[in-house]
């Protein structure tokens, strides 16, 4: 059974999926240089080998193609809803973003034109839930059993078009290529004893600007799944982006945008670290 | 170049993608009876073949693993965004719908036990554009290149729980296992010679409750996928639900709520008709 799902490009110029190979002590993943390589399917029969491949850079832990809908909680740290000033939520707060937000651990989150001229860029890190298997009006008592793993996410927001230019829906803010940078890999449910007492950072530009715990989370993840479960089948590959807590850019005294070249950290206990540069797109980048 | 894409179970217990075949004059892709079979990737290469099979019944003209992310818009129609007291969007109100409320022209539409009590349950025809290829920063001018086709789907909500116990975001009431039916097949671009003049209705139990035009559209197709493009890659199989015209039962004095048993055909003008069943759950539903 897999520990630690990585998927990488390696020394062979080939992406794998991968198990990743951590010296003792060492629980960031970002830090894996070797991976025993994954055949098969990860969320169905799948072989975790003995080919040890050279790890060169870590992707996305997860191919679009083996992700269906991504999911996220707004408002879900305790502290996090009383800075914004908003009311705690009574229900998980849910809205999406497209396939096309996600991307690795090391990527550049690209900022398009048409958003830099105005002021709200910010950063929310936040424990990612990956689903292993279908799930639908599951209770909690049983909830964790449908998780894979744990991954941290980067839910990059633009706080003008998310609150006032979307028409009150956040998902526009939100949802630009590039805008979830997730990994560095999956740590298994099995190695994570509680989720619910990880420590959870973000460094912006090497100072701490958020750092809580997933103890603050008004739905846990048990709470979460079992919600979002009513009436709704979660697809193995879904993946919840559970919440940020306090710290971010627009709670600030003044509040902190992200400008081009910043760069940001986002730490998950037991997982590890996303780093990503923001760049701001110099031409309307089309494809 | 297929020009009316369908998804079906055959005659013979296998599921096919086709090109309907259709008697002289009509246009409902419902009323296919047969079809040519297709091979290959819908939206890469494919053949649309010489072998002819039987519908036995019309599935959702896309599978879940050819979609990638559905979009939707809100308040897309200056008489609907009237009816609902909301104001005019300076720019369009995005939110979105998983894979997994997708379903076929005559599905039935699962009504979950814990929104069966409140008041709510509401339909909505929209026309339903299908990306063809990857557009990221694409121009008005061009947009119409990138659609594939169209389909009508209904846009299933729960109104207590899209603006009330969802925090405002109106995914959670929207989002349930098959509240995204669409059909009955995909009207290839080439037929569709002007997507703002097309006639788009409701009938709930075989009386008109939505009657209108695309014409009414606030942000019309080659301007919905422009703006969505920015700083996003809109991929091929993505769909857009455009959002619905007036007449929906939140609309309408007093407001008519669907109930259980309850018939609703969306039909859209060069395209057909979805007509799905209400069917509330007696249990919660388990996979």
């Amino acid at each position: 059974m897999v520990q630690r799902l990585i998927r990488f490009l390696a020394r062979d110029g080939k992406v794998y999926y991968g198990d990743a190979i951590l010296p003792s002590g060492v629980t960031n993943i970002a830090k894996a240089r070797q991976a025993k390589v994954i055949k098969g399917d990860i969320f169905g029969k799948h072989d975790v080998t003995d080919q040890v491949a050279d790890v060169k850079s870590l992707l996305a832990p997860l191919a679009w193609d083996d992700v269906k809908t991504v999911r996220c909680l707004g408002l879900n740290y305790v502290q996090h809803a009383k800075e914004t000033g908003m009311p705690i939520p009574t229900y998980p707060v849910l809205f999406y973003k497209p396939l096309t937000s996600l991307s690795g651990p090391s990527d550049n989150i690209p900022v398009p034109l048409h958003v830099q001229n105005a002021e709200g860029l910010d950063y929310e890190c936040e424990l990612v839930i990956v689903i292993g298997k279908p799930a639908r009006e599951v209770p909690e008592s049983e909830a964790l059993d449908y998780v894979f793993g744990y991954a941290v996410g980067n839910d990059v927001s633009h706080r003008e078009w998310q609150f006032k230019l979307g028409g009150g829906q956040w998902s526009h803010g939100k949802g630009y290529d590039g805008w979830a940078p997730f990994g560095p890999g999956i740590a298994s449910s099995s190695l994570i004893n509680d989720p619910q007492a990880l420590r959870i950072t973000t460094k912006l530009n090497g100072k701490t600007v958020q750092d809580s715990s997933t103890k603050d989370q008004i739905f846990n993840v048990a709470k979460t799944i079992s919600t979002l479960s009513k009436g709704t089948t979660l697809l193995p590959g879904d993946l919840i982006f559970t919440g940020t807590p306090q710290g971010v850019g627009m709670g600030r005294k003044p509040p902190v945008w992200l400008k081009d070249g910043d760069i940001v950290e986002v730490n998950l206990e037991g997982v590890g670290s996303c780093t990503n540069k923001v760049e701001f797109e110099k031409t309307k980048s089309r494809l």
